[in-house]
């Protein structure tokens, strides 16, 4: 009983008086949190992309707009990314994998949280990093079976984190992120997808 | 019967005498499945990623190989993308978000799908573009609201596609870049994540 008013006095505390801490505005992530607490109408977001194929399996998306708490927003530039496929898949290797996209964003998902949530926790980290594996039969996407699924049958990530916390409290971060992780949300639960088309 | 009849001799003449067509090695995508086919220990992938944490919640996702087709493979140069939150979300605007990743992932792969399947059906291509749009209510990530999940709650992808087959054809092939797309996959159905750590 003692034990957990110390951990919700501390947590008051950390609230109460919070510095920037990992590269993260610490004091400005609980604000926006408060904001958004009292306008929830401010917390709806949408992301956007655009698509152009190339040649072949290559194409190049282009991110360079969104909407959310409450306006329109330019990103800083306009990104533009390759996707092909590589020469043991018949393509010119011009760009991962789409697949691989995936692999990029599940691990940066889950270390955006990492750095916000040790911030908010007082946490100072000395190292993240983290390697990520899955495993695909491509009898799928070839179109040779249909038991096989199309997709990855399974992710694994592996994480090294290092900061001046005790063990424990560095792996309740890494919990922390992943229960509010918006990818690995959409990856392990998956989300209806709508396609239409112009053809002609 | 005899429109199917029709339909198979068409496809069976289509695999017989296949031309690269839209960028794609045609012949050597039928020999890929062939080989495949006949040694489907060949269909195992597995994709690869290592992730660095930089400072807040921007770090960096590296891509260089990847085994598959009874190998190792190493993709034509290291890819590298930066990830992080925009000032709205208190990042840096470094990269994309992570969610932005996402779309990166969904829209490619049905494009190499597009691109792939036009050339084994015979349709030159001349257009593929499309567009993306992600919901998504941030009350999910800011622990706001227990209600509302982390990520997207509907993607939209719209595709403008143009060749040299009618339009019906031309929604065909779309409609079985979906049906044998690995990340449409993922993204609809969900995969399993196993997420392990080293802390201290």
């Amino acid at each position: 009983m003692s034990q957990t008013t110390t951990a919700q006095t501390t947590t008051a505390q950390t609230r109460r008086q919070p510095t920037p801490l990992n590269g993260v505005d610490t004091p400005a992530l609980f604000a926006t949190i408060d904001v958004v607490k009292a306008q929830p109408e401010l917390a709806a977001f949408q992301f956007r992309a655009t698509n152009r194929w190339i040649s072949g399996t290559n194409s190049r998306t282009r991110i360079e707009s969104f909407s959310g708490a409450g306006g329109e927003h330019t990103h800083a530039r306009v990104f533009e990314y390759d996707a092909d496929h590589p020469a043991v898949l018949v393509g010119k290797d011009e760009g991962p994998l789409p697949v691989e996209f995936l692999l990029v964003a599940l691990t940066s998902c889950l270390t955006s949280g990492i750095g916000n949530i040790a911030a908010a926790r007082g946490v100072t980290l000395t190292e993240v990093t983290s390697t990520i594996e899955g495993d695909m039969d491509a009898q799928g996407i070839l179109g040779l079976s249909d038991r096989v699924r199309n997709g990855y049958s399974r992710l694994r990530v592996h994480f090294t984190i290092k900061g001046d916390a005790p063990p424990e409290k560095l792996r309740a971060i890494l919990e922390q992120s992943k229960a509010r992780s918006a990818v690995f949300d959409v990856i392990t639960n998956g989300t209806p997808v709508d396609i239409s088309v112009d053809a002609g």
